[in-house]
């Protein structure tokens, strides 16, 4: 394998784009190579068996693509579907659940600590087993937020209604005494503000896109897969339909003007 | 064809079963077979091209259970793909969008009326071509109201938030003196409570559910396909994934209890 090979990437649909701003910033000289499953999104109210199909189907299509290393930049994937890659791929592949569980073990003081995402996600119990595998000890309260993904793709990250949702979500959080809180699904960095606003400042916010493109880093460098070059690496977006609304939507998650998006048929 | 042969719906998820409950008050003694694509909902921010493929995979997979007519119970189905399945099948094909038109235009007293929708479906402007198409002199307002169908999911038919959320979407619809508001969404009849103490009991909600059962009812007449047996049709419902909350989500839409739900793997 190369080390100017690019990284892969790879979502339900756009939420991951929260998972290259992070990785662009960590690792600005790595070649990115993104897919997005914009045909099939969302994942989070799908079943295991079918998240399982879709993933090994994008991840054939990122390994042609020449990746050294796959990043699941999607919380269900992840929970439904890591292994499975792992089991059929001879290249690292990592989920952006264990680096955010990991960070967030390290910053908790009380023990106490709060996930919110999907249904799925959170019925999958994926967090919980993590976290208590990194430390019994740790007391867990997760909770699913299904409104927050519409929410952030609708772009209302900061109106009164999103308030009063996330009010309501987050209240169980608010009187669990949690000292961290895990935002398990790559969308909800985009509502950091008003989820920080609700459980107040003593709350740690744990970004797991953050701590995924940390974790990718640390990875290439103990393979020595980094890419010592000194220009900027590419970024190439690939979606599986192109939705009215992917320029205005990606741009929000992304952070930079988007081109050169391919459409993509898979499965 | 046999009068005895089932009517087919279909409906990219479970919000048809709004429609499959209004046939079975209007036509209690047909048997229904209905097809909600569960695995690829939610068809309102995918592509044309997808809706159309997605729409005659349903639409074979009916045809191969005997169904004497299929009924086209997702707006965005029938704004994309009605004309398609048309011409490829020789039974009738009703889509919801007709019907509800044909009965707003009925209602309306100064020639003014609402739609919202989906993205999408708004998006297509198929609303406002059949209802000019059906009288010139009718000004319409359409509008998109993305969050209308997680709010719908989430059950949360009469939360504040929700209020908020319809407040604003319809705050252009009250402002533009409509007498008539068009539900274009199978989510939307679910809302009804809430829609209408927004837009104030002056303005004449028409629930499309309702509108194409009536227009199914006088399709089967016509073509003198009424099932003549005096017992109650039976209910067959197909999707193509389980989701984890299937049973209480469908229970809502249906407004009866959920049995025999069959999986079925398209395309």
């Amino acid at each position: 394998m190369k080390n100017q090979n690019p990284i892969g990437v790879f979502d339900s649909g756009l939420g991951g784009l929260t998972v290259v701003k992070a990785l662009r910033k960590v690792l600005p000289n790595e070649s990115i190579v993104y897919f997005g499953d914009t045909a099939r999104v969302p994942y989070g109210n799908k079943s295991p068996e079918l998240i399982k199909e879709y993933s090994l189907q994008i991840t054939d299509f990122l390994l042609e693509r020449g990746t050294k290393i796959i990043v699941v930049a999607c919380n269900t994937a992840t929970a439904l579907a890591l292994k499975t890659l792992q089991d059929k791929c001879n290249i690292p592949i990592i989920g952006v659940i264990k680096p955010g569980v990991d960070f967030a073990v390290k910053l908790t003081q009380n023990n106490r600590i709060g996930v919110i995402g999907t249904i799925s996600t959170i019925k999958s119990d994926v967090y919980s087993t993590e976290l208590k595998t990194n430390n019994s000890s740790i007391d867990v309260i997760a909770l699913p937020c299904p409104l927050f993904v519409p929410l952030a793709e609708e772009g209302w990250l900061n109106e009164p209604a999103t308030k009063l949702i996330a009010e309501k979500y987050l209240a169980p959080i608010k009187n669990a005494d949690v000292d961290t809180l895990i935002l398990g699904c790559t969308h909800y960095p985009l509502l950091t503000e008003v989820i920080q606003e609700i459980v107040s400042s003593k709350i740690k916010l744990v970004d797991s896109a953050q701590a995924i493109a940390t974790a990718t880093a640390k990875l290439l460098a103990d393979n020595k897969l980094l890419n010592n070059n000194i220009i900027a690496g590419d970024l190439n977006l690939f979606v599986s339909d192109l939705p009215a609304r992917f320029e205005t939507v990606a741009r929000r998650f992304l952070g930079e003007k988007i081109s050169n998006v391919e459409k993509i048929q898979l499965g």
